[in-house]
């Protein structure tokens, strides 16, 4: 098992990224063959040194990088060796099998698409996201690949989500929801009522459409969204969990109802939870958030082994198989 | 100034709609001429009288509701006197100068729209809703009246909401952002897109893209969104408030903690802002929250008169009047 890691990608690369990889080394929760280290080389082996690491995992050299601001489609044309796309290349080639970025998220999707191929039968990637909440972790997908959907992508995020919470969230029977703004089957867009049918109509656990008041309240175990309510969705938590931390601040609450604050707010603070993963395409493909700095390197390395070890895109594929009459019938 | 209550909306209509007409009454904020209270008379009548008021406001008998399942338009028609039709009525025909309802918010679009009709020149109404932040109060429309508008509509959207940000949160020249995924032009869908154009060319003050994350950083005074988009982020920060004032409780913070929360979340409880202003159609139309408490609706009247002594509709006219050529041009 290797991951390929984009050590360029990311608000605080390399050094951040780096001093993660230093720490899942350290700490032996991954041996140095079982990374793949995607960066100016210089720069890792003198980090990996200094920080007293005897052994330095592979490393593939680039200097180039999609910048964060840059579009996508047109930094990779213009930059062959990007770290993102020399990370893709080494998992099609089979160099690793799987890989970790930080960086550019919309470079990262297209560099995936365009290099690994969808897994047979899925038509558009999503972005699956795991977020902590009443009733423990619970999957929302698509927070960002796909902002206008058609309804048989929709379809299809319910049973990658169901593939995934079963695996990794060891859900038996995911109950899968639609994010709705009201629940009636009638209630939405045209998209999201077409969706309705489409979920309804399959052999999935669909509860039916779920509201954003009860997103975090234990109604569903997979929540389908498009891509612009799904991202709009995690940035709004985050943005008001950090409102909340800046009001307990400015009010001058005591340092016990910060500290309570922040570890409730741990919940929602996704820089530490480990990443989302890209699903649809053929490899796996995780994606740590921008501002990531190295305490969260270790939690994603963990989220892509565990896709990785336990077969994801495999279980996508087979269930996708089983329900092939539902997918192609309706849309 | 008088303002029509819907007695019979909401989930705890009638009796805690009533017992907040009797502190409105009872603190002498309204008077009881000033209001037009429409539900069952006999009802309304030994509430106020047990509650020790002398005087009760001019009553407009009925005992029809639509409630909160209903489908709207169907249930509008097949109920010509549902206490959401007749408060419309009243404002039509003079009789209110505006109106207050805490029932189905579907059913008071498609009342009112109907009822009253929009405004000149306006071509769909949008629910706006005030919320606190970083930086005082901001807008953000539209909260749900239109799930799928075309970019004009957006573009109005950012008209209307200067307007009242102007008007209610005193902000001299209005700060109007797009609710997008991205911060370029580019991001987001075809219709944040042709929005983006829209705003740009205008004489507003356009700050261009807001992602989530900024909603409550002060990046902006008005927040324009789709309505699916605007009231998903409205339901679901109000369900995150509600899972961190449950998490506190389940992990036994210690009282101080959960009060220290729950001062804090009172930004985000919107049963007690007030409710939401729904803008564009030719009459002061006010969406309390459905799980309103009597201690919501002073509030909510208070706003109600706002809109109607600062005259909101009027200054929307004039300034669409002075932006014709803008909303033509591109739509």
């Amino acid at each position: 098992m290797r991951i390929a890691v984009d050590v360029l990608g990311g608000d605080y690369a390399p050094h951040e990224i780096l001093a993660g990889v230093v720490q899942a080394l350290r700490e032996e929760e991954f041996r140095a063959e079982e990374l793949l280290l995607v960066g100016p080389e210089s720069v890792i082996q003198s980090q990996l040194k200094e920080s007293g690491m005897a052994e330095c995992p592979q490393i593939l050299h680039t200097e180039d990088v999609i910048g964060g601001d840059e579009k996508p489609v047109v930094g990779l044309r213009a930059k062959p060796k990007a770290s993102i796309s020399l990370c893709v290349q080494a998992v099609r080639e089979g160099e690793a099998d799987g890989l970790l970025a930080f960086g550019n998220t919309g470079a990262t999707v297209a560099a995936a698409t365009m290099g690994l191929g969808m897994l047979p039968g899925i038509r558009r990637p999503g972005i699956a996201v795991s977020i902590l909440g009443q009733g423990g972790h619970f999957v929302l997908l698509d927070a960002g690949a796909n902002p206008t959907p058609k309804p048989e992508h929709l379809f299809q995020y319910g049973l990658m989500g169901a593939a995934y919470a079963k695996d990794i969230l060891q859900r038996e029977n995911p109950r899968i929801g639609l994010l709705n703004i009201g629940g009636e089957a009638a209630k939405g867009s045209e998209v999201t009522r077409a969706a309705y049918q489409n979920l309804e109509a399959s052999p999935l656990n669909f509860v039916g459409n779920v509201e954003g008041n009860e997103l975090f309240a234990d109604k569903a175990d997979v929540f389908v969204a498009d891509g612009f309510v799904g991202n709009m969705v995690l940035k709004v938590v985050e943005g008001f969990a950090e409102y909340m931390v800046h009001t307990a601040k400015a009010s001058n609450q005591d340092s016990g109802v910060r500290d309570a604050l922040r570890t409730m707010l741990g919940v929602s603070d996704f820089s530490e939870v480990g990443g989302a993963t890209l699903l649809g395409v053929n490899g796996v493909v995780l994606i740590g958030h921008g501002r990531s700095r190295a305490s969260a390197v270790l939690p994603a390395l963990r989220a892509a082994k565990a896709d990785i070890e336990v077969g994801v895109n495999h279980h996508i594929v087979e269930s996708l198989a089983s329900h092939d009459g539902e997918v192609t019938s309706t849309s």
